[in-house]
């Protein structure tokens, strides 16, 4: 593997184990891989290795053409799939992390959006984070995490989002994924759908019916830290 | 004792004392026993042990067939005759994990069910995790903790389900029992039990009657672990 | 003092210190006191002061008979005067815990009873923890904290509950006390009534009606832990 | 800088780091600022600074009359004229804490207030505390964080509440804000805050319309701790 690779695969290490100190993981359950679209590969998370021992030698390195690993020591995640199909469909995705964190995947499974209900939401996604239709048989039982790549893009476009304002979905039944520039980032964002979740939670035992925000308010929120106006954190 | 169960005194030790890193013990509450089954005995946790200072010398054996101690340093845990019906009902179960934890619990109060709702809980338990039925005024004054083990073998047959596809159950205004093919593996099912019933608490504020996932998503999630097909994981 | 009464500071300042390690504290809220009835004193935190750096100094001697401090290096808590009321009342009772735990005090806001809906609530108390009326102004206006007592006392005879079978109580709109033999026994239990009241929370959530376990599972759980018939722990 | 104001450094980037101590803070969100009123300046955190490796030369000195930065390393927190207003408005105010703390946030996405239920609540806020008004789109798009402050000291106003009976607010659909003597003692309240609509949230689940407790008991516990008559605490 070329160098550009091998730092790839330390940061995406990182990011994976940046799950774990974000308490975001449970058991084996995550994932985050990372990108080098020059290289025309993705690095990710073996399937099914423990957290605790883990090193940049268990980043499994893919072809972002074939979608087949690049190296045979290690199986990717049973999830690489999903993960190629969002690379492929999403250009500004830089990295991607795959969480069963408990709030969201509460969500998941209550199938209901994240909606975007107050400023600490719109400082990161510009609108409710979506939910996926359910998967038929034959989507589930052929291909199935491809599918759940395709079910996802198939959100998007649907609802006419662009992935780089709203970073982050709920796979029905399943869990949340997020994404970003890096690998580091889209854990961040991972971390944020997660308290988002937990923070709608509360609100709904409080006042389920609470009016949303104003759009100007959230598109205020979003260009303070998004975009060429940006004007949160130092220059 | 045999150099063997000397080996399986010290799992369950370890397993006991995992129990309290996983957050799932409060106060002396909870056990967890492993069997061997070629010897004929079980080695459990001795009743009302702080768990501060526990080493395996508190690891009680216990015989299969008598279900009488093997030896008389420690009484071994009140729950002693719960597990020695489990073990003999249920072939394929090497280890058990009771606790108290505090989700599952709370299902267990309100004698509801965990709902398989997601693929979290179909990557370890094929179906709803039951609740027992109430146990009788006779069930409880007399033999109390053998017909606790009884109430759960009976729950699992009238429901025609396999204590392999769902190695967990929830005991009527008690708390959970998990198992599964050693003592280690008890207690990480116990702590999934945890986490789904932690999950499905939130889903329940979210949307209380939200739809279940269809069969062939849970099938296809307990088959990517389990069994001849499993594919998640390194070989 | 008495080498008696030192030692009993040492015994309660250890509990308070376990009240933070326990997380049952927030700010300087909270207190335990224990009792040496031969010596005809109790010994208490000092009011307000950090729990950072406490040290046994900060315990102060009250005399069991004038309700006065014996020493004058720092004011007693001024929850005191409640203390020595269920001293007076309680003879059973040699220490007692006082927190504003988040879940216990909710359900104190809430002026409702934690139910008795389990095994692990039987373990340690004989039915509900109940809560007392709302305190009328005069009571509130003048010896606030000595008529905090007595309207204690004055819940476990209008509902003619022994104090040794449920030894702890809600204070209306006010927090949860618990007691025991020692200081260090009234802080387990406090802990236990704040795991109680948050699996409670989570059984309301799940199932609101739910049912309450027969009075003879709750009967033979307390007398699996006290009395003459007790059978759990060692000999 | 003086040195009065290298010491208000100090002491502001302890508070900021007593933010993440405390839980209550997620990513870079929150800020901390301390006010020297004598020499017309206050102290603020620099914007989108990590809270990892901040130290007292990431605190940015603003003038109390123009409002403008006095230093030009790091660009204040965006938040800035937000904390402006209400040191203008607010003679007592010392410090100011501003967070966006899970469970309080959760209660301004609900624009429901923190209703005063209990001793805790009372120890520190003499009633309810408040919720801003929806901000108008021009409020929202010039002068936001100004608005921000403005709206604040309208709420204040509208209500006859002292800002020293209530020293913290929650801005609709973005988060709380709350102030004391000085920068320390703004962020206890910021926790205490969060603790009272964790707790409030429970009290919802366990009984949704449960009766406030008499205004006497609030007086109570308010003058225990606070004014010329306070009692609680050493002397």
């Amino acid at each position: 593997m070329s160098l550009v690779a091998e730092a790839l695969r330390e940061t995406v290490c990182r990011a994976n184990l940046d799950l774990v100190a974000r308490g975001l993981v449970m058991e084996t359950f995550g994932n985050v891989s990372g990108i080098d679209r020059a290289a025309g590969l993705f690095v990710i998370k073996a399937s099914g290795v423990p957290y605790d021992g883990m090193t940049a030698e268990h980043m499994v390195p893919v072809s972002l053409e074939t979608g087949l690993p690049l190296e045979t020591r290690f199986r990717p995640s049973s999830d690489t799939p999903t993960h190629l199909e969002l690379y492929r469909a999403f250009p500004g995705c830089g990295g991607i992390a795959h969480t069963h964190s408990a709030f969201a995947t509460a969500f998941a499974q209550a199938r209901t959006p994240i909606a975007c209900m107050g400023t600490t939401h719109a400082d990161y996604f510009r609108g409710d984070v979506p939910v996926t239709r359910a998967m038929t048989r034959s989507e589930v039982e052929t291909d199935y995490e491809r599918n759940t790549g395709l079910v996802i893009v198939e959100t998007f476009r649907a609802l006419k989002v662009s992935a780089d304002d709203i970073s982050a979905v709920l796979v029905a039944n399943h869990g949340p994924f997020a994404w970003g520039p890096d690998a580091a980032t889209a854990v961040e964002r991972a971390a944020v759908v997660e308290y988002l979740a937990r923070m709608e939670c509360t609100q709904r035992i409080v006042a389920p019916g609470a009016p949303k925000p104003a759009d100007y308010l959230i598109t205020k929120h979003f260009s303070r830290k998004h975009g060429k106006d940006a004007y949160y954190g130092q220059k």
